[in-house]
């Protein structure tokens, strides 16, 4: 049976099977999930066997358990390890979303729902495609999957997990469907990623909230602090001022900042998208540049005294932010966190004590566009969409693309379906339903030019 | 029978009374408790009725009721307004009491609990001089007891009210007891007030929360945007940096600086107190100065993005803040209200909308010390507490007090009896229990010398 026909045949099992696993609400990022996270891992298990794999088993990590699958034809043929994650961003704020973000809804032919892209229907799409080539005796190399459960918290467990299981693991490409696609009609390819240091900032002032008549203006206010700190990382160019910051940023070269020129990129529809009426980023860098070739930083929260309803005169006694840098290539996720630490510890004033706390951090990652396993990837996206896809680098970050390099020693590479109307970590996240087939037959496509090129 | 016996022999009945006022929640901030004003109000109707007056009754207004009360001895005679509020503030953090905030417990000599001290404690001191005074027959002037419900949200309708009942409210002197004294050992009247303009502002960034890795450094970030607006408000040396804020403000004149310089200050203990290690303010002034004579600026509260456990990349659709200035003598709150807006929107990047609000404001204050009942004031500390009382200016803001002295033409006396260590506005506020007496006392020769002089 063609692919296209298979999808369009099973239409309604893929969707149930989806959102059975949308159903649970694995969201890493808070303890009282615990339980959803393994019921999540074990519905994956579940809907690979269904899919076809020889075993599959959860295997315990130092955080949430990892699914692992195979299907092994012989040891001497070449293997693709499928990485995705079943874990997903909290919801909140809750109350901005149309339905239930953990009740997949279709309207507008899109599934509407935390995780309905990012990851479990880009994972699942994987499933899928593996599942239509067992099924019709036409997978000639061995597959591996890998799903893990801590991708949205930084993937604190998985570097340990590489390191303990680099044998069970060997292959010889990695295949990761996270990312997006510069448009439905402008299919892309993934070459590049973002690397991202994260830290909580806590600024303690007076021992108690004081009246802010009685002390204001003699005593420091941790919140006047903390946005005096904060705001001297971005100088009036949107340059970072963090000392020694762009030591190893490596300029865009002339030649790809000529593609990016290149790359049809509406600015006033993107605008438009977003709802704003000006862009703002560093100085002599396009959009398609600062959001994806260059470190930006961000206050991704912030929060300190009274934020109910009327005005409390209040001076607090805590403030805190949780403050993100996006990093290039060649930046060492480590250093830089050690660089802001020291920066924001030097420009603290003595009248309040400041407490820098690293969360999770990642490196940069680049795919080199003359792999064999590009060009399969290139080849199954023409199949696909009907066209060539463009190879780009883009802004988000998977700091787990590193260390699969690192400790596997194998490239990966990132074949996204995503759009950006796909609102992924937000309320109204959603997946396209033509997009979602569409990249089912684009990773069948795949893997059948793996095995001729 | 003498007033200090008439406060030891009515010890447990002015507890209960006292008690029985703090244990409703009257906390304007928050129209849910809108059923524990009229509660409040009626129960201070009661008070006043058992202690004696003519007649009281509850008057409506365009928000919370206030509670009217008199007692008449000619129309010829002098007539004291004691004004008080029944009002408080909200109790939060709640985690940080240790006991309920409204279910007042003594422990050492205090009474902790919302309202202790500000107002119901003050309140109550004025109430029960009152009682004494008629019981023994020693009145000799008229007096009038106004309480509202809205001071801690800035008196909203009390202005409207005064306008509308200027002949009822006809007196001679305003007696307030909603100030703090130096200290224990240290009884001082308060000759000066600062006002205050309170804002709330709303930055609007991207129409939803978006991926900050997708979009970081390419669109402006409203946690970043509201951090640099508002550290761009003070400058390096501690100054208001909005065009014309200072242009109203009087020097402090030399005079009243070295009576500062004077007044016993252990910078020491102050810093101990609140726990900090320095202190921080406008360069050229001292902390007295800083907390009294001049205006400050604080960020009274500020929130935005993700603010749960873990880590959430984000960039933040919206980012709030409520912040305030507190002002002083001829500094008018409606003039630095507009500067403040205007410098706001002056200074905010078009990429981004900012929405500043208007919250309440007030004037600032200063009573001359050779008005008659000021030495009456000054006569019923020294008899009270054995010394004589400093004349201070304090840093708190009480916006109704100039108010009084626009609509009705009468001056007040600010005769409180709060203390540092009562820790009003926050958690764990208390009264000391012999201060408490000390001020009927004080109270009660107050008016007997207010006849004389």
């Amino acid at each position: 049976m063609e692919i296209r026909q298979y999808i369009s045949e099973n239409d309604s099992r893929f969707m149930n099977e989806l959102f059975s696993l949308i159903r649970i609400p694995s969201i890493s990022a808070k303890p009282e999930h615990k339980a959803d996270m393994l019921a999540c891992a074990n519905r994956w298990k579940e809907l690979l066997i269904e899919a076809g794999v020889q075993r599959a088993e959860i295997m315990p990590s130092e955080g949430n358990p990892l699914v692992y699958a195979e299907y092994i034809i012989s040891p001497e043929l070449p293997t693709i390890l499928i990485y995705a994650h079943y874990d997903v961003m909290p919801a909140e704020p809750l109350e901005l979303w149309e339905s239930n973000p953990f009740e997949p809804e279709i309207r507008d032919g899109r599934i509407y729902a935390r995780g309905a892209d990012d990851d479990k229907g880009q994972g699942f799409i994987q499933a899928k495609a593996f599942e239509y080539l067992i099924r019709h005796n036409l997978l000639k190399h061995n597959v591996k999957f890998i799903f893990e459960g801590e991708e949205e918290i930084g993937s604190p467990s998985l570097n340990a997990f590489l390191k303990e299981h680099r044998k069970l693991l060997k292959s010889d490409i990695i295949l990761v469907s996270d990312t997006s696609m510069l448009g439905a009609d402008l299919p892309s390819l993934t070459t590049g990623l973002r690397g991202l240091a994260y830290w909580e900032i806590e600024v303690t002032g007076p021992n108690r909230d004081l009246h802010s008549g009685h002390f204001g203006g003699a005593v420091a206010n941790p919140l006047n602090v903390l946005c005096s700190m904060l705001s001297q990382v971005i100088d009036k160019d949107g340059r970072i001022t963090i000392p020694h910051f762009y030591d190893d940023v490596e300029e865009v070269p002339a030649a790809e900042r000529e593609m990016i020129a290149h790359i049809p990129f509406n600015e006033t529809s993107y605008k438009a998208a977003i709802g704003v009426d000006e862009l703002q980023g560093e100085k002599g860098y396009s959009t398609l540049e600062r959001n994806s070739c260059r470190p930006s930083f961000d206050i991704c929260g912030m929060w300190g005294g009274y934020t109910g309803e009327g005005s409390k005169t209040v001076l607090p006694s805590k403030a805190y932010a949780k403050v993100s840098c996006r990093l290039v290539a060649h930046q060492d996720h480590a250093k830089i966190s050690q660089l802001f630490i020291n920066y924001i510890q030097d420009i603290a004033p003595r009248s309040v004590k400041v407490k820098v706390t690293p969360m999770h951090g990642g490196q940069g990652y680049v795919c080199p566009i003359d792999l064999p396993a590009y060009k399969a990837a290139e080849a199954g996206f023409t199949k696909a969409f009907g066209k060539q896809p463009l190879a780009v680098r883009r802004g988000g970050s998977i700091p787990i693309i590193a260390d699969f390099e690192e400790i596997l020693g194998v490239k990966t590479i990132l074949m996204g379906f995503g759009l950006e109307s796909d609102a992924i970590h937000s309320p109204n996240e959603n997946f396209q339903l033509d997009i979602f087939r569409k990249g089912i037959e684009a990773v069948v496509e795949f893997h059948q030019a793996f095995d001729t090129l």
